[in-house]
């Protein structure tokens, strides 16, 4: 069994944190608040796959107070990423590995800055979840990660020792989570950044469900025009996310139920959207390859706009 | 003096015809309905440029009521311009000349398919004025107009009698509006849409009047880069929309109290925008000569979409 600190415990770690936890590993939650009630009430999960409750479960308000683990889990809201300069260096043990569920390009680059090359591990999660109270998580659909070694924004980094990996694959799989191994792990978040980019993006911008973005000709017309151009960003870098890959992404989008991304439901609550790793990093990187993404760059200065409206309005 | 048909007697038609009277030309406004009661109240202008009323005006429900002129002065919302097929034939004598203050590009087109060529001139407006009841017109700023022959949507018509350009361009300035000729018709409708495809279209896309987008660096990015894409387009057709008029307005935007655009008035009030001409010609235009609007087309769909819901949302 390995141990597993999660730093984040909302509606991913949270989730992640449970399942490996139900599976007999060892998982220390850090949360925000209300250590002590969760201990007592238990850490619960209302899962699409079957409901369970963690009984007294290790949660924590601070870092300091958290073991060394095997694994540290990083599943913050990318926007406060600056905080994990303080947050993880207390968690380190000789041998310890950063498991980075986030979502976005580079978002593992802070925790690369201090866990160093060879140490950290990015995760795309496919998954439908959400916390509904303190130690209470809401599972709906999907769970799936794509796990591949992080190797540093400049790509110079080693890989994460292949017998960790498995131990890392091999865990979740125990867990119920499927897992795979990515091939890259670039072309992975690039690929997830086809569906984000677009669908993200225009659920904001439009005020849009998904299924109202798929029911609209003009609507599926520009998260296509969108998704076409990320992919072209992602084949400027040299990357190759499959010639089909969009056709389904489109086509699994049609099928979704009526689907609120999370950028939105961040955007509707008020809070800040992860516009850095969605959509400034893959702009960025896109340029630098020579290539100039236009519409993934006005959609972004929307963002930016309303984001700047919004966060005026807020409390 | 001259005599006028005004076709749509709103905030444009209406007070472009009660200068024209209040000047001593024969006017005769086509309303929708209250034809009785403002005849008797009088046809009120109230104008930054001084009150006026114009005392048992011309006004009629029916085009059939109507006399032939000298000038049909063509301002109904283009979204009605099917209409013009059957609203303009009775009103037309061997000598009358059409003038069409629309807005767009080829929105001349629907009135030059029933006058024929050389008989249409077509009027760019510059005019901050709206309908506030029957035969009641509030006139807030500006009205300038640059009038032009219309050549037809291929160019190939014929000029307007250069003596009866004189006469419009005399007629209207005896009613002290600031008028000019355009060298170029076709550059001047480009002109204006370099500042109504960003204006109008962020506007209804943000929810944001001219002074938040002047006022917000990323909005303000966005209108300056769809501005830049306009002028694209124009010189792709080989127009030249001067070198300094992109800066120019903008500086003027930047100056200009907060104002709500046409389209945006139109789209908060459930009205149909008027994206045929504005957006839909523009666009086809430039992509016919070779350029292809990206940031303008994305625009557009997005103001599909948004038109699709308001317009099922309106009762």
């Amino acid at each position: 069994m390995s141990s597993y600190a999660i730093i984040g415990s909302g509606g991913l770690g949270g989730f992640y944190g449970a399942c490996l936890a139900h599976a007999g590993h060892n998982v220390h939650f850090l949360v925000r608040e209300d250590a002590a009630s969760i201990r007592s009430q238990g850490w619960i999960l209302d899962s699409a796959w079957g409901d369970l409750v963690i009984q007294s479960p290790n949660v924590y308000n601070e870092v300091d107070q958290m073991p060394v683990c095997d694994f540290v889990i990083v599943a913050i809201k990318s926007i406060q990423n600056d905080q994990l300069r303080s947050l993880l260096p207390p968690l380190i043990g000789p041998k310890t590995i950063a498991i980075v569920l986030q979502n976005g390009l580079y978002v593992e680059q802070k925790t690369f800055d201090v866990f160093g090359s060879g140490r950290v591990i990015g995760g795309c999660c496919f998954l439908c979840s959400s916390k509904i109270g303190p130690g209470h998580i809401q599972h709906l659909d999907y769970g799936r990660i794509e796990f591949g070694s992080y190797l540093g924004q400049g790509g110079s980094g080693a890989d994460v020792d292949a017998k960790i990996l498995e131990q890392v694959i091999a865990d979740f799989s125990a867990s119920r989570v499927p897992v795979q191994l990515a091939a890259n792990l670039l072309t992975a978040r690039w690929r997830k950044l086809m569906w984000n980019i677009p669908f993200n993006g225009l659920s904001v911008a439009l005020n849009a469900s998904t299924a109202e973005i798929m029911g609209n000709p003009a609507a599926e017309r520009l998260a296509t025009t969108i998704m076409t151009e990320v992919q072209q960003s992602a084949e400027a870098l040299g990357l190759d996310v499959g010639q089909t890959h969009a056709q389904t992404l489109l086509e699994n989008t049609r099928k979704m139920v009526p689907y609120d991304s999370s950028m939105r439901l961040d955007f509707l609550a008020s809070r800040p959207m992860e516009l850095e790793y969605i959509f400034a990093n893959p702009i960025h990187a896109a340029k630098q390859a020579g290539f100039v993404p236009q519409q993934t760059t006005m959609l972004y200065e929307q963002l930016c706009f309303l984001e700047s409206r919004n966060q005026k309005l807020s409390p």
